[in-house]
């Protein structure tokens, strides 16, 4: 007697209930896109590390201009990454280019647009003059010692430029997944191969392996396995020494499907199979045995050979647990709100994922507009290549009517 | 007497207006996700080839069952990847598997749970039976020779999957845009190293090569360069044998500000210099020589050296070069709509883009609520790495006050 199928919230929660965190590492900063930084960063130094000109002009004594015009004896010249070689003596003025170092004794710095060169000297004319004036002070950014970034945020390009200035050369983050991506069928043939009679090309290994990339993990596929227990056995077995196994096929439910027996052999622990959901309704999951050394335990989802299904189930359960993995919060797929632009039709009793298109861009008091594509079953990749996303639309009776709100789960 | 500054808009079609498309290439599958279609993709044979079983269990003809239940003579087992060796008999079932090829003669096929294996034949248990049922026919998905994808669309995971079932082993594609980062200034120090009394590291050129990568172009990052017209002068050259050009440092007005002036000197054509944005104002933009090959000039952008001038420079204008430079609409900024949650200050004469973070998330019925973040300036980098993108607040008096509705470029 099989157990009741899970709502497709159900089973969310039993996946993310089964994430374990990936151990963090030191990557190079220029390895560190996207990566979820895992410790607090400080700086280093005062930022910046001197009283700094923020103009291309002339270092002054604010005290000396109280009246203008006034002319000022011409010192030394500094550019940035030069340094002052005296302080700034009173009546004097050093020729200073925007990043370079004040000198000791000046206090603010005049535009060169507000002067004029004159022999041995410089004309300073009428302006309102204050102390601090186009110069940023030391630390006036921020202080050495300083907390810049807390764990757990994501590396985006403002924050790895952070991290180069205090000289983060390379960064604990959370490690990439793994993740891999393991085709079984007697019916496949690799994608450059021209199928025989009988067979199909695999689609799926390089769809999921693209889907693995966009959300920043590294995929593996394996050969492809035929349905044939020790082929499946050792193929698996070597997928299983990864943080995520994607086995595509072989989990329905009739008597050739060896996968889930086969992963049951290896040890992986059954957590569900099958959920209320269309596409991708036959979903397997399970947990990985323990391993020597310290990465949790593989998670394994056994998807539909179908694409549209697996396509769903990976973004339905299989990013999220990938964020997860990643000291993400455990939140589940980033649903959008949407307007039905046509009416989408309930399931009794299955989330069904409509593939949609927006036909009504955003605007600021109301969503998008989306209206379902029509597919002719879960293979029908052809009929979803437009797809925008996946309108969720919930169990039930009747329909979901236009102008209804619905979610809406963009793609790519 | 220099002319009057552009607005960000007229920069930004000055910006589109000097893209050439990228030449196109033929690109491995597996390495052209998020690639720009260059071609319209066809279907190489039916699919499915073959009249396909889409349940494990039985392949029948519909006319044996108008009376059920009713006992077949069980046949052959097909399996997915195998094929029939023969057409069904009346009053004969085979045995089938999901994905594997129905015999002629069979018309439908009975799901295993609605049956009963008995000895020699198999009982069929009284249901609705049609022919086709439980089927996809041959070229049910699609015919061969039916156009499957349009030139110009993104390479999706989805599509890639599509291109892999019609064996398209290599992808014409746009090419990826090379990006020279060439940083400039006697103040530099590569963020490897630990700066001396005057210096800083150069935190500018991992942030912009990271946003490079995260337009799916292809970062090369120079030497840093002194401000000095020979080194100058080789360092840039080298960079315009790219497609766009990020030089950073040396364009505001100062005598010290040499870039502009090696670039001319290296023929390429100024377009325009300073525009009214903050921050980002001192921008210089220009148009490479012809090149010996099939690439277009070179987009040239001397940003400045601050690193939130370099990075909204970057997201207004670069960006979407390298959007147009694939073939994509020429369009601006993605920009959203969201809400003051705080007030925004103008500036008279500037559009700026104010770094704020999202205080309150969006929902059906309104957009995001956003508040500025407070700087301390155009380098201050700490300052926004919380934040969430920018919002423009248009030139003009006044404020922009809480409640009203704005455009947000969201980050990362």
């Amino acid at each position: 007697m099989a157990a009741p199928m899970l709502t497709v919230g159900e089973a969310l929660a039993r996946v993310l209930g089964e994430v374990r965190p990936l151990p963090t590492v030191e990557r190079p900063l220029e390895k560190a896109l996207g990566l979820r930084l895992a410790v607090d960063v400080w700086a280093d130094a005062d930022q910046p590390p001197f009283d700094k000109a923020l103009m291309d002009g002339y270092a002054v004594r604010a005290s000396d201009l109280a009246e203008l015009p006034r002319r000022l004896l011409l010192g030394e010249t500094i550019a940035a990454g030069g340094l002052p070689s005296r302080p700034l003596g009173p009546g004097e003025a050093a020729v200073i280019m925007t990043g370079a170092p004040l000198p000791p004794g000046a206090d603010a710095v005049v535009m060169v647009e507000k002067t004029a060169r004159d022999g041995d000297g410089v004309a300073i004319r009428p302006q309102p003059i204050k102390p601090g004036m186009n110069l940023m002070p030391r630390g006036g950014i921020y202080r050495g010692g300083a907390r810049l970034m807390t764990g757990g945020v994501d590396l985006t390009p403002a924050r790895l430029g952070l991290l180069a200035a205090v000289g983060a050369t390379a960064i604990r983050v959370y490690d990439v997944p793994k993740v891999a991506i393991v085709p079984t069928g007697d019916e496949l043939v690799d994608f450059h191969e021209t199928p025989g009679p009988g067979q199909i090309r695999n689609s799926n290994a390089p769809m999921l392996a693209a889907l693995t990339a966009g959300k920043g993990a590294e995929p593996w596929v394996s050969p492809i396995l035929v349905d044939e227990p020790d082929a499946l056995r050792a193929g698996l077995a070597e997928a299983l020494k990864r943080d995520l196994v994607l086995a595509v096929g072989g989990v329905s439910a009739g008597q050739w499907d060896l996968v889930p027996e086969t992963l049951r052999s290896l040890g992986v622990r059954q957590v569900f199979h099958k959920i209320r959901i269309r596409p991708g309704k036959p979903l397997w999951f399970g947990v990985g045995p323990d391993r020597d050394d310290d990465r949790p335990p593989a998670l394994v989802f056994g998807l539909p050979g179908n694409p549209l299904s697996g396509l769903v189930n990976f973004l339905y359960f299989a990013a999220p647990a990938l964020d997860a993995m990643q000291g993400r919060p455990a939140t589940g797929p980033a649903f959008v709100p949407a307007r039905a632009a046509r009416r989408f039709n309930r399931n009794a009793t299955l989330n069904v994922f409509q593939a949609a298109r927006v036909v009504e861009p955003r605007e600021a008091s109301r969503p998008a507009a989306v209206e379902p594509l029509e597919n002719r079953g879960s293979s029908d990749l052809a009929a979803i290549v437009d797809a925008d996303g996946f309108v969720e639309v919930p169990s039930g009776d009747g329909a979901i009517e236009p102008g209804e709100i619905v979610g809406f789960l963009p793609l790519g």
